[in-house]
């Protein structure tokens, strides 16, 4: 019974968020590898990839190219924080694509430094779970822009509301460390592979919100937008998309750069 | 429709539990006094105290004494994060009450510091939201013990995993400072009040873990259970109830201690 669920009562699960294509999941085996690692650090049994593969399907036969969201969360059993259950229930939902206008990932996006800061808790931190209150706040002050920036509390770069960053100086990619706080996101991983395959060098770390004064690039990912270039950073321009944002979005092929 | 709720999405919303009792809900103006100041810090309309009574009663009158939860959530309206309503749904529940032992009242709660840290957020802290993963998590190292005593970050006392701490030394009462992280729950208010007319000194405060060691009384609080001495922290026994505990007990006149 969903108002039993432990995800409406107190967040207790994990999820994905993923881009239906023609084909079906993009990236599917990415998203149920990163659904797999994020159960397991709630300790919540994953389903095997061939439900999870049904599961999309399903969708996308129904409704066609879309949204995927799929919310794994702990069974319920019972009032109270405390359980023992690692057994788990699926949900899955279709939504229509985000009316995003093409130009974004031709021209770039415009975005802000917001002052939210993220609060940093190691046992959750990277963790797509579903306790997102604080993206929700966040996001309130997002007015016209594309997407805000966030720090943790140490005020060192974290992310966009709902998507990972990545910024270029001389030639090098550097995204957050997460091991504070933040959303480890599919999209994250596979431009980090990509980078690793193109040997433009990467580095994980702490980068100080003033990096994004310098940078010669910025970019923002998710596995619904692919790669967004960041064309405006407050009030300062940036040529986008760069070099290197160029060679890792034609790398990656991702279905929405081409809308 | 409940599978698009912003609560099991995002876990944007509040709760209260409260203890139904032979006339209904027992605290309910200071109740819904906590609900309209948690949903404002979210920016959610509250519903007017009638209607919240309303939901309590229905309630009450099908199954008579148990727990009352209410879920207010911020209205669904399309897919992410970023929302810009402030009107509300409610959700009312209805659960058994606990099968505590009347022993834990009269002789005390054993209870031990837990190693597990709450992360600090200045926007959330206090507030009882539905983000409580950290509660879920923290709650799995129970075991046998009534209550696991958390701490923030920096090492200072918070709270219990469900109930709020108090601390007695020298005939004065201390409770944690719960502006960085924490739940500011009814009880620990309703206690707040009859100290100060009973006129026990109190300090709420930055108070270090070690003061678990030291204190002369040390008492858990929340809606449904009242107050509860605490016999045992870690290998440390106490008296209790001590002389303030019992002098907060006498005066809160709280069912649970009459079970």
């Amino acid at each position: 019974m969903l108002s039993q669920s432990r995800a409406l009562h107190y967040g207790d699960g994990v999820f994905r968020t993923g881009l239906l294509w023609r084909s079906g999941l993009v990236d599917a085996d990415l998203h149920w590898r990163k659904l797999r690692q994020d159960a397991a650090r709630l300790q919540l049994d994953a389903p095997d990839d061939a439900m999870l593969n049904a599961d999309a399907q399903a969708l996308h036969r129904v409704h066609g190219a879309g949204v995927f969201k799929l919310v794994l969360t702990r069974r319920a059993g019972g009032r109270g924080y405390a359980s023992t259950q690692s057994q788990t229930d699926r949900l899955a939902f279709w939504y229509p694509l985000p009316a995003t206008g093409a130009d974004i990932w031709r021209l770039g996006a415009r975005v802000r430094l917001s002052d939210f800061k993220l609060a940093g808790s190691a046992i959750l931190a990277g963790v797509k779970h579903l306790n997102r209150l604080e993206q929700v706040l966040a996001s309130r002050d997002i007015g016209d822009q594309d997407e805000l920036i966030l720090c943790g509390a140490n005020g060192a770069l974290i992310s966009g509301t709902r998507s990972n960053l990545f910024i270029v100086c001389n030639g090098q990619l550097f995204t957050p460390d997460l091991s504070r706080c933040g959303v480890a996101g599919m999209m994250r991983e596979k431009i980090m592979l990509i980078a690793q395959h193109l040997n433009i060098p990467l580095t994980v770390s702490q980068i100080s919100a003033a990096a994004l004064d310098q940078a010669d690039e910025i970019l923002l990912c998710n596995a619904l937008n692919g790669i967004w270039p960041v064309r405006q950073v407050g009030e300062r321009q940036i040529d986008a998309p760069g070099p290197v944002t160029q060679r890792l979005a034609e790398q990656l092929q991702h279905p929405a750069w081409y809308r």
